[in-house]
């Protein structure tokens, strides 16, 4: 049980990472008061039954009425209007942040609507897993995982260390970026990778549905699900990357849009290279890259060893091919 | 202790997949005699400290001489040599098998070096992980993972049910499947994801240079590894696969390079579409692709629940974004 650091907490919004957040909060006793958000009656319900917070509420501005703390927990693009609702009522002296995985759209719909003498410390921990609503949640979410805090400048520098040791009673390892920055590197560690398995796995199930019709066709025999089948082959990781929540995926990239498409542009690039060596035979330049990123492997296995962060089994067990 | 299938067995080819092979059959008593090939004196030596195989041997031919069984675990592009190699020496009535992630291309390249009397039956058994080398192997390789038997027309029944029953001895799941079809399956569930692995994880590498130089010119504060740091945003998924064996993939491409560049062609395609969706801000086709990709993962998760394969928690603790 820590010291109380914000009496009252609103988090809105109970998915994957508004209840993870109020989990581990309950677990330590990190807050006065959990009120949280949901929009359906549902999550409020299940909210209220796993027992994670102290009220639920279906208007935003009763949850976060007289809260020193609010978190935002949803889909980003719905940020700009939540905050339109809440601002009236927020605490003079208050703390707004948010979990969101894009940081630049999130100051600029969430910040101009903010009323002087409320602080905004934007904020993104760089945790999940491919499941989402209330009861996926677990209070370990966080731990040995980074959580990057973008402030704009400015920003009251008590207020930011303070939302710091929040993230870092959670678990985490706070780190600070510019948000630009932030989107930039994410974009390329994250929202590209996203991009790319959801566009394969897409790839794959057509190419499925076609082989199917090319075997009724053929009169052959009809496996009906040769893709999935044959997943261990490396697919398989893919599709839990391209098994992520559809609306927050949507919002990442709609909100991160340049970063998104310049890290694309540069992949596409490369890939085209890679195409050309296949098409050619140019088995060096294929290998000379197999070698440079089996030596980039290296870096993050040993990154993980050295405890910069924690790999969890599951991550690193190395089934992969062939 | 199993009865034994091939009284004397040459495994050409020592490493992740060769020294699997060799430890379970060594653990069930699989073969009389496991007789190994490898090219550096380093792998023999290693074998024989391990105690996988009864005798090493650096030529080709000496291993193979008197084998009943002969199995091709070098990268493919090596196959058409040693087989040119070894086949003046090959006993009648024994059986070639390999265990190359291509079908097509071994066909080409072995299958008219045989003589008449020796039987020919390619196999593909898809497990592996990313480290290579005679200590990386573990006799548990193939068990619950399929193994895709490719014989041409016209092959011995009987000596193809006894490499299929090896195989299923050794713990796989066995399939047939035309050489050809083989070779498009996985290449969308496979060869393609390891190929765009390879390219995200060398575009990124690029990128944290960049970002690296672009720090130190403005005398920021240079963070090295930017791009390592943040990786269990997904990245980290892709360094994974982008960590396996550079040769054997180079092969892989070349060997498989018609099937590989159709997959890429369709996804190159799928992914220009969601980058214009991206850029013309179209979230209800992002959005209809996630939610579609997310019932392909509800498949492969089903289907390891299912016993149709056992999914290590390692591949599906779930651990991906955000």
């Amino acid at each position: 049980m820590s010291e109380v650091l914000f009496q009252r907490v609103a988090l809105i919004g109970l998915g994957l990472e508004g209840s993870s957040l109020a989990r581990v909060m309950k677990r330590d006793g990190m807050a006065g008061h959990i009120a949280g958000c949901a929009r359906t009656r549902a999550t409020r319900d299940k909210a209220m039954e796993l027992g994670f917070v102290d009220s639920v509420h279906e208007d935003v501005a009763d949850a976060v009425a007289d809260a020193d703390l609010v978190v935002l927990c949803t889909p980003v693009s719905t940020f700009g209007d939540l905050a339109a609702r809440f601002a009236p009522v927020l605490k003079p002296g208050s703390v707004v942040t948010d979990v969101g995985s894009v940081k630049m759209a999130v100051i600029r719909d969430v910040g101009p609507l903010l009323p002087a003498g409320v602080h905004f410390v934007p904020g993104h921990p760089v945790a999940g897993t491919e499941h989402s609503g209330p009861e996926s949640g677990f209070p370990e979410l966080f731990e040995h995982r980074y959580c990057i805090l973008t402030p704009p400048p400015g920003t009251d520098r008590d207020m930011v260390a303070k939302v710091a040791e929040f993230w870092r009673r959670a678990g985490s390892m706070v780190e600070f970026m510019d948000a630009h920055h932030h989107d930039r590197v994410l974009a390329i560690t994250s929202h590209l990778p996203h991009l790319i398995a959801y566009s394969i796995v897409g790839t794959a199930a057509d190419l499925e549905s076609q082989l199917r019709r090319e075997a009724v066709e053929n009169g052959d025999v009809v496996e009906t699900r040769e893709v999935i089948k044959y997943s261990a082959g490396g697919f398989r990781d893919f599709t839990r990357i391209a098994g992520s929540d559809p609306v927050m995926w949507r919002d990442v990239f709609l909100n991160n849009r340049e970063a998104v498409l310049e890290m694309l542009g540069r992949f596409v690039e490369d890939l085209t290279a890679l195409q050309r060596a296949i098409r050619w035979g140019e088995g060096e330049t294929l290998e000379d890259l197999f070698r440079r990123t089996r030596e980039v492997r290296r870096g993050v296995v040993e990154m993980g060893q050295a405890g910069r962060f924690i790999a969890t089994e599951a991550e690193d067990s190395g089934e992969t091919e062939s």
